[in-house]
């Protein structure tokens, strides 16, 4: 371990967290395959098996469009989704400072209900803590997630090829800003893009080769994902890149980069060149702003092309925008 | 919700609890059975899926015996061992508070390392946030898991009947007294009881009807959890449950109640009479403590026999021992 006290980049999904995660030496992983993904899987039957985790540590935990518990569940939901997985069943555990309003929890609590209801994604099994007031902050919410990866989607290729596009399901930066907004206190109208991606990815199976959500350290940290396990590299084109312009004012005004931000109901697919018009059109159904937002290149790394010329998007270091989720 | 905040006792395990999970209602469950027990389970092929979470709050971090980590990891492979399906693999999310030592996180994880190595059951997904120094007291870690039940156990006949005996596994008390020595300052040989029930489990398959593990609520809390779904009762000896002279002293110097102690590595067997024998044998391998403490009878609920007469044991409820695990 490098640093001898954990700090808030060890949190925000960036390098740090990748070298303490490596760190743990916790390497002993059975007949699981997909440990560094989003989730991991295993085989069974004729299918795989897909098991996924997230605790949600948001601040503030009521913000424009959602609350913490919209947020735990479409990250665990999504986190599913987004290996080709039918999500069976969520886990819900609680735990809250003494003197949380009760209210409050109800509210959280029925905005996972709703959901849960009408996704039909059932919340199967539960836990709930209490810590003294003063030794956390209003409530975190652990929830994990089960799936089943078909035979079918099992065999279809992952393997990203020269010439392949990069789409964008929706506009970038709409979590983030909602969020800040009320951690700044500024105003917008622009409210978390959180929401189950099932349908989006119900759309787009069978003509992409994989998806990924751009949660914490956003659309930089997973492109550079995608392509560190391979030898070709990935170009962005900056105007393709949707984002609503009350995102990008915020962005400006606050000095941060719209390409590290969390979003919580976006994913990034990379789809053979041919069938990427196909996808950008079963995607619009659910968003006008999907599109074609870059390319598979050759080369390595992810870069971003401008007016001015090229410029690389390294992984996020540092601390970003801690609690984003 | 009967409370207007929430309250230490929401997190005892014991009746606030329950009133609690029932207030949320949250009572989507598509096709999962068990969603009250320990973990929920699936059919899955010829066998049923089992999926449980726990998230641990323990104060201290480290006592004698163990730690935060070496509780997660046992905790929740034991709520999937008492239903009778093999663990298959264990998620890890952690909560930290900026500048928690790294040495200290590292001592967590080698004991989660040592025993998912030890116990061949894979740590296969994870997560790690970091709230703000002051935000959160140290630690929290979430493991949820997945098991299989076979088809073999799924047959198995879990309703108890007249005359059926009751097992516990070992000495009571032991983990709630090492973590209260440290807690309240005072001397004892005693250490945590913290172990995966894994072999335990696989030595009395087949020969039992049931298997709980007394954790939160102790004792108390889950005999009542198993009469509760039927017409009969459960009266346990008073002089024949075991428990060490220096937890039954701890246990009258703090004056708290042995029966509503967390244990984080005993169970308790519900076997039919004629077989009770083996099931004390097959458990005394593993702890000589282990025996026949009572038996199911007519009546319902739980009451203890003493030398006085019989006494009613109610689910625990109020704030029992806060932070146990």
């Amino acid at each position: 371990m490098k640093k001898e006290f954990i700090t808030l980049a060890h949190g925000s999904g960036g390098k740090e967290m990748e070298e303490l995660i490596e760190s743990l030496g916790i390497s002993y992983r059975g007949e699981w395959k997909d440990c560094d993904k989003d989730s991991a899987t295993l085989r069974l039957g004729e299918g795989r098996l897909c098991f996924t985790t997230d605790s949600f540590v948001v601040d503030p935990i009521f913000f424009p469009g959602g609350d913490i518990g919209h947020l735990a569940f479409c990250g665990t939901v999504n986190d599913l989704c987004v290996m080709k997985a039918k999500p069976l069943g969520i886990s819900l555990a609680l735990v809250i400072e003494e003197g949380f309003p009760a209210a409050d929890l109800e509210k959280i609590l029925s905005s996972i209900k709703r959901l849960s209801e009408e996704y039909k994604i059932p919340i199967v099994t539960g836990d709930t803590k209490v810590m003294e007031k003063g030794k956390l902050d209003k409530i975190i919410i652990n929830t994990s997630g089960v799936g089943l990866i078909s035979k079918e989607e099992k065999a279809c290729d992952e393997k990203i090829a020269l010439g392949d596009k990069v789409i964008l399901s929706g506009g970038l930066g709409e979590h983030a800003t909602a969020l800040l907004s009320k951690r700044f206190d500024f105003e917008t109208r622009i409210t978390t893009d959180s929401k189950p991606l099932v349908k989006e990815m119900e759309a787009v199976k069978g003509i992409i080769r994989l998806a990924k959500d751009p949660t914490r350290g956003g659309l930089a940290a997973i492109l550079n994902e995608i392509v560190s396990k391979s030898s070709i590299g990935i170009e962005i084109v900056e105007d393709d890149v949707p984002a609503k312009p009350e995102v990008k004012k915020a962005v400006e005004m606050l000095g941060i980069n719209l390409y590290e931000l969390a979003c919580e109901g976006r994913m990034v697919c990379i789809a053979p060149e041919e069938k990427a018009d196909a996808v950008v059109a079963a995607l619009k159904k659910f968003n006008p702003d999907a599109c074609i937002i870059g390319k598979v290149v050759e080369g390595d790394g992810v870069s971003v092309r401008t007016a001015l010329g090229s410029r690389i998007l390294p992984t996020p270091s540092g601390r970003i925008v801690p609690r984003i989720c």
